[in-house]
């Protein structure tokens, strides 16, 4: 620990075309990599409208983590091809938000690969909490009319630390962030969507709770909120990076924007030993939590 | 359910003197029932200076659960016995903060006791999680100087739902809100002294999380800022109600208040349904936590 990890997020405008997507994200990719960036995160759904209506015909084959660079073709795998050789070419981490997967059993899923500075994927997390949610009359949606939940909780380990990756509706879920924080990781990253609905009211308090509680970096990378989409749907943009003492330290608003910023590996550890909550837990009580009257102990 | 909660709040201002702060107390619960509520919180520590110079010397014993009213003595139990009397008279359920209570073996615990409408005690939480923190050059403190920790989640049913009870540091560990709530409550009041460092830091952030993780009201009920007793310890005051939707029904700032406000008890089965995470958490998975790599699942 104690090393700088420069971060890239790019909250990318996500359009129909596809090809187009791609293209936007290697631009990006390429910018952030002037900005002399280690690890670059890109947006959930980044080569797809967020719609169940697109997420079969733009999804694609993702090979599998350990999978050789090689063995990637422009044809079968386009966005996973593209980042590998954009890994390679910018010597940089890079966790590819995420886009619609088709697997071998016709399945989709909504997945986040992760390659490696060499062009080898490292990870790949599949949206593991399906977004189903009704507010009457705001936003409803219903993910698992489409897609296939993941199985697993996703983590990779890098010179910098160990990360964690979730997507968009996993950041509702505190166990995912602890089960991260309580394996070893000291950032947890989170591309997601929220929209205009849940966003405002939601999206900063959740991943700020998530960093604090855990003690460790929090990053949240949306779309931008495409004028031209808001039929589809109605994304809320605002990327945000929060520390381990859960403060924001960067936050954008809903324009298309790359930004890099440093972050600090050694805050992890003091903010863990200045409010020692880790290691004052009391796991041997809260299981416990069928008392509900409370004789004297 | 579907009931209106009219809760009411005590921001007292504390001072050195024991038995000024009682009738103090007394005199702010009077207040709040002439304002119709159902339910009284007051603050941590509201009958003795937050600190390990005092806690031993303002100590008193208080009787278990379901101790009956007719045995509490003003000499053994002043506090204990004042909240008993004014629960009667005022027929209101009091939560009362916290008080130093010393035990049959001279061990001193960060205690809440809760008095029902007849006078009964019907719950009684010691502080789980002590405060031991120092982040340097701001706050130090080492409550297991002097306290004995809890050992148990503490919770206790009313006619508006089911109410679970922390103190102050125990509100930083998300386990303890999630056992709560998986337990069946609708409500999680937490008498709490942030200080001036950890309070803006913190206060909020981690009372709107619990709430909107829980999808549950939740209470921090502070002691004011005391400009007389600053050098003992620097309180943050801020006292702040949140509902299951994560968002603040009322705050307040550092002076001294008493507020009544209505809890509708229908909006947390309204929150539950429209954003179903209850019954959408994956436990199979969260606890296979040691999974670095991702092969194809």
């Amino acid at each position: 620990m104690g090393k700088i990890l420069r971060l890239g997020l790019g909250q990318l405008e996500v359009g129909m075309n596809k090809a187009q997507n791609i293209a936007n994200a290697r631009a990006a990719i390429l910018n952030l990599h002037q900005q002399n960036v280690n690890m670059i995160v890109l947006p959930e759904c980044f080569n797809c409208p967020y719609s169940n209506d697109y997420f079969r015909e733009y999804s694609e084959e993702i090979p599998s983590v350990s999978t050789a660079s090689s063995s990637l073709s422009e044809d079968k795998h386009p966005t996973t091809k593209m980042i590998s050789d954009m890994a390679q070419e910018t010597k940089s981490y890079i966790i590819a938000g995420s886009v619609p997967e088709l697997d071998a059993k016709d399945r989709i899923f909504n997945t986040s690969v992760v390659v490696d500075p060499s062009g080898a994927i490292v990870a790949k997390h599949r949206k593991l909490h399906l977004f189903d949610i009704n507010v009457p009359g705001k936003i409803e949606f219903r993910e698992s009319k489409t897609l296939t939940a993941g199985q697993q909780v996703t983590m990779f380990d890098t010179e910098f630390g160990r990360v964690g990756l979730g997507i968009c509706y996993d950041l509702r879920f505190p166990e995912y962030a602890q089960a991260c924080a309580s394996a070893g990781c000291d950032v947890i990253v989170y591309p997601g969507a929220f929209n205009t609905t849940t966003g405002p009211a939601h999206w900063e308090l959740l991943l700020r709770a998530r960093a604090l509680d855990n003690q460790l970096y929090v990053i949240g990378c949306s779309p931008a909120r495409n004028p031209e989409m808001a039929h589809i749907y109605p994304t809320y943009g605002y990327s945000t990076v929060v520390g381990p003492w859960g403060d924001v330290l960067w936050r954008t608003e809903h324009a298309a924007v790359l930004h890099a910023l440093d972050l600090d590996m050694a805050k992890v550890a003091e903010v863990r030993q200045n409010i020692p909550i880790r290691a004052q837990k009391r796991f041997d009580v809260y299981t416990a939590s069928t008392v509900v009257e409370s004789p004297d102990q």
